[in-house]
């Protein structure tokens, strides 16, 4: 039981007294502030100031600061990078850009303050630029160069140059959009999941609504870890939060979703605790899985739930899907720096005819059984039907219906 | 001085008795050649039996045979292979393709026999087959997907699937072409080291004639090695001898001019080891360098040098480089599991028009130092013209002369 009683101590990977924290503390705040009003400046844009939270609170934990040149080509070689001679798994590049105006104007400064609509955010330490080779950055991290995929397309917006160095950040960013409270850093994540006397967290990352078949894996899942011994599993729902692609459904429909279902009990006696994770997506497959697990190991999970192509789209040529389904999964697998997380593979739940439920799917009597896909679902909700009986909790499915209706017109299902 | 003496007892990373040689001993052959032919076949490719060798004589020690899905998941994804939980570096996918219609034949097959003109070469036990993500592949490779990138070509020459497996191998390839004795194993290399009593093994892979500017570095190397307390430092001249793109020189040429110029003692006391590599080149750039090192370091160099933009070449659109000039020795840098060779930069060397010979470029000077670049060599070797005095050895440069004469008309220079 050594594991087991290690993990009373130190949730995941990263003790909370470990995690790289870059906010200032609050009585450094107002000298820090004043400095750098007097830096020249560099702005952060909507997807960059996501990924400066992230490092803000240790999500990428050992990162100090948007990348330099030598991390940069670590992550992207190696989905890992070195620290004093160890691999430390870091998949995705976390990368600032800037134009050569401004790399021309800001090399040789000491620091640079980082805003966004004019706010100061942070200060940069010491900034070095490199060369942004797109075209590379794209092949390697995804596998394509397609200007079509939704992010290369952010690459190719970006400017000619990366800059990189350790950040100081002046508070935690906050959106004022009515869910700050709902983004919790790891370190409040794992003082939350010791409160509730956790003895095991499984994450459970989430880009879409919760249909209760997700929910009756998850209450699988609580029952499986207690036949296993853990006397109090806690589900970490963790949804992702910054940036998405146009199409997908958005963090405030998705979060008021998960609070009726939350609401309404659909995970039983299982303790829920919902905390955003708010890096932007990139739509990398076997790639971002890793990195999604890894940031939820820093937060305090010991548990990662894993299910099919995750973080996966369509190939932008339209003919397949970009990633082969379990390579995700396998990455995860084969990653040795994410083994002190146990993974807990995703069984396919859909609508069970018979019994008017959703149910794991049973081949023996697979004609009883209805697949019920996200274009069918946001297409019945775009025409305010109702879905199967036991298909969503009623609550939630409103919440969906609603959305989709004020899409009615603005852009094609 | 532990290090070194650790070096007496083992060149490189891997000791003679821990490199994988997948060759049966003599006394086996005949059974598995009895045993092979009863098998269903698959036919090896020229690159692929070239791949076949370089697995046959453990340069890419640990690699037991054609990779697997995991292994080739492993390698585009970490550029190393995961071996009980450590990571060994493995940045080139050493794969062999298949098209549906032989996948289809051969799934289910206990082991079959690899061929090359109807030659049996090897068994495969256990054979696995996966799709073969051409594009993927292409691009966590080499960072894109162009199609005029020609070993990106040859990926989309090869079938559909890729197939993976142990193998055991009935003997040493062979080729016939009058060099097969320079094509030293890697343990072959080891034994030679140690006969001339190297305490430091300074490989140099080559894929270009050699000229006097490159002889310079090597007396330069040696005599530093010497000045850091190696008594008996050696050069281990490497030639690649696997597949180059068209208007690379071929290996004929280069071992002929190779031969000339150390006749000709222009390395000075230095002892020199001539010994092909047999792997194909992939102009793979910053993942190619490191394997370019590490199979050396598997045969025994504990030195690497490495120079400018290694294994690169023009951006298939004609518009650049493919490669950032440093970011090959960056990556060297950077591999852990590359840390027990010493790496030698690369000190770049020009003709001195007043001393009238090779030397290192003088930026203090600069006006006085010719760059000779390697489509100017050619030019000038197909004119029949002499270079500089002292830019290359006569002798040498005659075989240069030779073969660019002999490719007048044939294609354009």
């Amino acid at each position: 039981m050594l594991a087991r009683s290690v993990l009373f101590v130190c949730f995941g990977a990263v003790a909370a007294q470990d995690l790289i924290n870059l906010i200032v503390p609050p009585d450094a705040k107002a000298a820090l502030a004043a400095s750098a009003g007097k830096l020249d400046s560099l702005a952060l844009n909507e997807e960059e100031l996501q990924w400066l939270h992230v490092l803000a609170e240790g999500w990428a934990t050992p990162l100090k600061g948007f990348m330099t040149e030598e991390e940069y080509l670590q992550s992207t070689h190696f989905e890992h990078i070195i620290v004093d001679g160890q691999y430390v798994p870091m998949p995705v590049p976390i990368v600032k850009t800037c134009t050569t105006e401004e790399k021309d104007k800001l090399t040789g400064k000491e620091s640079i303050a980082l805003t966004h609509n004019g706010k100061i955010y942070a200060v940069m330490k010491s900034p070095s630029f490199y060369e942004h080779f797109k075209e590379e950055r794209a092949g390697r991290t995804f596998g394509i160069t397609d200007k079509g995929h939704p992010y290369i397309e952010i690459i190719h917006n970006g400017g000619d140059w990366l800059v990189g160095g350790e950040i100081q950040v002046l508070e935690k960013p906050v959106y004022n959009d009515g869910m700050d409270q709902w983004r919790l850093s790891p370190a409040e994540l794992q003082a939350e999941f010791k409160k509730l006397g956790a003895d095991a967290v499984f994450a459970f990352q989430l880009r879409n609504p919760v249909h209760n078949g997700h929910a009756l894996l998850m209450q699988d899942t609580a029952a499986k870890l207690k036949e296993q011994g853990y006397k109090k599993p806690v589900l970490w729902l963790s949804p992702l939060g910054g940036w998405t692609k146009d199409d997908d459904v958005p963090l405030k429909t998705r979060m008021d979703q998960h609070h009726a279902i939350i609401k309404n009990g659909i995970f039983g006696d299982t303790p829920v605790v919902l905390g955003i994770f708010p890096s932007p997506m990139i739509y990398g497959g076997p790639r971002e899985v890793q990195w999604h697990a890894k940031s939820r190991m820093n937060a305090g999970a010991t548990h990662y739930i894993v299910g099919r192509d995750p973080a996966g789209m369509k190939h932008p040529d339209g003919t397949k899907d970009l990633y082969h389904m379990w390579h995700g999964q396998t990455m995860l697998k084969n990653n040795p720096g994410l083994a002190k997380m146990k993974l807990l593979p995703f069984h396919f739940a859909s609508y069970d005819t018979k019994a008017g439920k959703m149910a794991f799917f049973d081949p023996k009597r697979k004609e009883d059984f209805q697949s019920i896909s996200g274009s069918k679902m946001r297409k019945m909700a775009a025409n305010g039907e109702s879905p199967p009986a036991g298909f969503m909790d009623p609550e939630g499915w409103k919440i969906l219906v609603a959305y989709y209706k004020s899409l009615a017109g603005k852009k094609e299902l």
